[in-house]
Order: C-alpha cells, then structure tokens, then sequence
C-alpha cells in the first residue's frame, strides 16, 4: 500500500462535517486535524478521534500535511484564507461567487506559484462538475446551445435574503426548475428563455410574532435581484414545521446541450439530484484533493480548475484495471 | 491566430464522412487529406477540394500532418493501421472492442513510446464520454452503484448477425433502454438487472423472396449471445419501408450512478440522444484531436485515453475566457 494522503479540514461548517464523514471513509486518507477560527472548546467531534486544531497554528503543520480542503465560505473567508494557506499547503476549495472567480483565480495563482503549490479552486458542482459538462459539451458538440437549470433545492442566498425582512423569524427558499421549459430543451426547440421562464421560487416563512404576513409577503415578492425576476409563491408555515420539514439541505440541477451536426440532432443531458448538497459537494472535494496531491507530486503548480484535472487523478484505482472495466 | 492543427483522415466510411464535415466547420484545423485503402478514383468528395489518397503513400505526409484520425473499424482495421500510423503521428481512434482493450491499449503504446508520438484511443461515446462519465461519478460518489442503458439506437452488430440469417435480404436492429429499469435506478433501488430486465430488441427484418418468415423470425430470438437472452420483437416490412424509415444511424443512452453519503441519496444521470451516432462520435474525434497535438507538443507521448485529458485541451477557447464564462 502506498503512503496515505495527509489531508486537513479548514472551517468545520456544514461542508467541513461532510469532508470529515468522506475522507475518513476513504483508505487511502489520512485526517490528520480540523482547523478553526473558533473556540477550540466550544467544538465536538460528533465521529472520531481527530483533533481540533486553532487556525492560526496552521503554518505549524508545514510538512506534515499533503492537502489542505478549504471548507469555507466564499463570502468572508477563502478569499483571505485560501493565499494565506497555499503558502504552505496544497490547497482544494469550492469558491463560488461566479462574477469574482477571475480575481480570486489570479490571486489564488500568485501564491501559489510563489511557494511552489497547488490550489485547485471551484470544486464541488456548480461551479465544478457542472463546469466540466458545459465545457465537455461544448467542445464534443461545438455548433449548439447550453441550458443550466437549477433545483428543485434549497439556495442560502435567498433564504438569508429572506431571513434578513423585517417580521420574519425564520426561512428556507427553493428553487424549481420549470419543468416545460427544461422540456423544450430537450426537444431541439433552443429556446431563449427568461429568469422567469427556466425557475420558480418557493418560501417557506415562520413570522414574528405580531408580524404583518402581507406586508410579508409583498416584500419577498417585489425584492429586486433576488425575487423580482421570477414567479414566487409563499408559505407561512410554524418553526416546527420548518425543522420537521424542510431541513434537509436537498439540491440538484440539469445541464443540457442542444445541437447539430449538418441536419442531425444531439441532446446532451446531465444532472444531479442530491439529498444533502454540503455532503455530496464534499464528497466531490475529496476525489480532488488525491488529484491535487498527485498533480503536484508531478510538479504542478498554481491556481488550477476541475477543467485541468484528468478524471484519472480522481480514482485510487490502478489504470489498467480502469482500463479494463471502466473505459 | 496560431498555425492550424494539420489533420488526416484515415478510412472513409460514415465515421470518417462525420469527421470531414466536422474538422472543416473547426477553424483552427486544416484538413490535408484523406487516406484510404480503396481505389482511389472509386471515391468521391462532396464536400470539399481535400485529395484522396492512397493509405500506402502516408508516410510520405511525415511532418506534414499533426494528428490522424483513425476512422477505420475496430474488427479488421485498427488493430493493424493504429500502430503502423502512430510510428510516423499522432493519432485519435475510436477502438470499441472493450474486451480487448488492455491488449489494444499496450501494442499502441509500445509503438508510440518508440516514435514520441501520442495516440489517443477508444474515442468517441462509450467508450469515451460514457467512460469518462462512470470514472467520474465512481470518484466523486464512491459509495453507490454504476448502471450503463443503451438505446434508443441501432446496433450494426445485431444488425449484421441478423443479415446473415438464411433468408434474411436486409435488416436492421433497435437496442432499447427500458424504462422501468431505468426508473427503479433513478429511484435509488439499486436494483440487480439481467441483460432481459434492462433492454429490449427490436428487428425490421427484410425477407428474400420465398423466404419463411416463421423459420427466421425462430432463428433471431433463439440466437445465442445477439438475442437469446432478451425480449425480441421481429417485424417484416418491405425493403422501401426500411430505405425510408429505419436508414437514420440514431443512437444514445444513460449512464447513472446511485449512491449515498451516509444516510443521503444521491443520484448522477448522464444520457446522450443521438440523431447520428457517427457524426456525434466523429464530432467527438475532432475535439480529441485537438487534445492529441497539444499534449504531444507539452511532450505526452504513448497511448492514452479519455481518462487522461484534461476537458480544457479539448476547446480552442482562451483559459481565462472560460474561467470567466463557463466554470
């Protein structure tokens, strides 16, 4: 058996815990600590032995760890942690303000290059295998249209965004993707379609007591960016309710390609339909932390993407025998 | 604009026809030629001014052509011509013999390792884009189960063992994904599947005349391997109705894989629906050929396959335009 991956958690949110459950099913890992910001003691370790570690210790593992799996928001804390750490450290995080990616690359990449390191950004599934598909699609069939829909699944942004009106104690936003439109896709019709024409949003509310559910309501409805664009339907549902019914932290999506070859059609069709989007995007974050690992031992440097990985780097199974039962 | 990807083609049947169409609507190709075995003045291009030529002369095209497509047949062409083409260039195929792959896989490796070359093998959508999808939804959801359905398609070699039944002028044959097999997977059922319970076959069979159609109609449900283990329909119709109706090489299918992190479900769906399989196959080939002189010219050299290139070789977009746009 080959030396095992030395591996770190960084930010123990709920995409952290689901790289705690991954990684140590998969034997060719070695956890050796989860690093955090927060109170050393106000953290339990709910699965294993592994330690909790203070952030700002981390330089201290220099050697000792391969891989470092960056499970922080993109918001307040990659864009700091992720060159701090890369310093040091390979790198795997799933970065994913879509207008920022550019910056946060060259960044990332700067770094990176200086201390010899890989840091495999924007993985996970959208951005990520997602990426891939369009990408993929695109080039196998140059001459055609891309289609993503999200969904049926819970978005934290809208749900915040929600959270955040006055009255409103508490609640979740899904996001549908509309059946018929995803239906002339793939019937070759390449529609143009509007924000209101590929999804529906749907909140559930719990109310403050003595709020105005009206005036509630009219507020999500009419919120620019967020809920303006789309059709939207709300529900005023208890705090029981909510918890009972709507905590699963469900996702999905489609990615489609309509196109030609001379007067011959092709549809190509992906999608996911996850039950926990933190633990399956996790689970995506492990395969790429072994490529990271690997494409480094090679000599690879710098900011890298899920379009730079060989799929090969993702398995701990051996090429011959993919060779013979895979391909 | 950068020098052009200087290509051959090699064999003229329908997938290298796919491939003449698809490499001179590519503009960072330039199409040289097209290598055949046949009596050259017995072929006839109606699509452009690109020279036919004799397979003998090719490597007289030393240095003059970066990539060959392979577009000869996997039973009785490639086999020979891959590792007599790769002495002189690199080369994408489209090999599909998945048992003798491994075997395949070395006699073109050792050739290409002797000449610096780079041979991309067993291109095109399974094997290709169905490989590479089942690698990596094993990598990223190692805990779940792999289902491969065919069809709707035509298969030529269900199609051929029916043409050599006694009696038999004409046929062709529909492999077909069912349904209810199809769904119990997207249920998470994890179902364990026979050949019959996953597809079925269908035959438009075209009678000699004075043919009994009891006796052949016997023959292709009885015959072992091709039908004996499934559920056959046979239709006789006229050879008109099967010029007119059943002449579309239409192909696809669905790869899937259904799995869990702990207690959660999730499932991965990928499926093609093909108008014609060569050309999509042939659209294929080019994106690799692509690939194939990149990687040669970064010094890649040996045979390879769709595991080993990473998705941004195969577009002749700019890196940070599809950082921006695509990931």
């Amino acid at each position: 058996m080959n030396e095992k991956i030395k591996v770190g958690i960084v930010g123990y949110g709920n995409v952290g815990k689901g790289v705690h459950k991954a990684v140590i099913e998969a034997e060719d890992f070695e956890l050796v600590g989860i690093f955090s910001r927060r109170e050393i003691s106000s953290l339990h370790n709910e699965i294993d032995n592994t330690p909790f570690l203070p952030y700002n210790s981390i330089y201290d593992y220099e050697g000792k760890i391969d891989v470092m799996l960056m499970c922080g928001g993109s918001a307040n804390d990659l864009g700091e942690q992720c060159p701090y750490v890369n310093k040091k450290f390979n790198t795997v995080d799933t970065y994913d303000t879509h207008a920022k990616i550019p910056e946060y690359f060259s960044m990332v990449e700067s770094s990176a290059k200086e201390s010899g390191k890989l840091s495999i950004i924007s993985v996970g599934w959208d951005p990520g295998l997602f990426s891939m598909l369009r990408l993929l699609s695109q080039s196998v069939l140059p001459n055609g249209n891309d289609y993503t829909f999200w969904g049926k699944g819970v978005s934290q942004g809208h749900s915040n965004a929600v959270r955040r009106i006055d009255g409103v104690k508490d609640a979740i936003q899904y996001t549908i993707p509309i059946e018929e439109a995803i239906e002339k896709v793939r019937n070759g019709e390449n529609p143009k379609l509007t924000a209101r024409q590929k999804h529906l949003r749907e909140c559930f509310v719990v109310l403050k007591e003595g709020a105005d559910a009206k005036k509630v309501e009219e507020e999500i409805k009419t919120m620019p960016n967020y809920f303006a664009d789309y059709d939207t339907t709300v529900h005023f549902i208890s705090e029981e309710e909510l918890k009972e019914k709507h905590s699963k932290m469900m996702h999905g999506g489609f990615v489609l390609r309509s196109g030609n070859t001379g007067d011959n059609k092709h549809l190509i069709e992906y999608s996911l339909k996850l039950d926990s989007n933190p633990e399956f995007t996790a689970s995506v974050m492990v395969a790429y932390a072994r490529a990271c690992y690997r494409l480094n031992k090679e000599g690879l440097t710098g900011a890298k993407t899920v379009f730079d990985v060989p799929i090969s780097y993702l398995t701990n199974k051996d090429y011959m025998d993919i060779i013979s039962n895979v391909l």
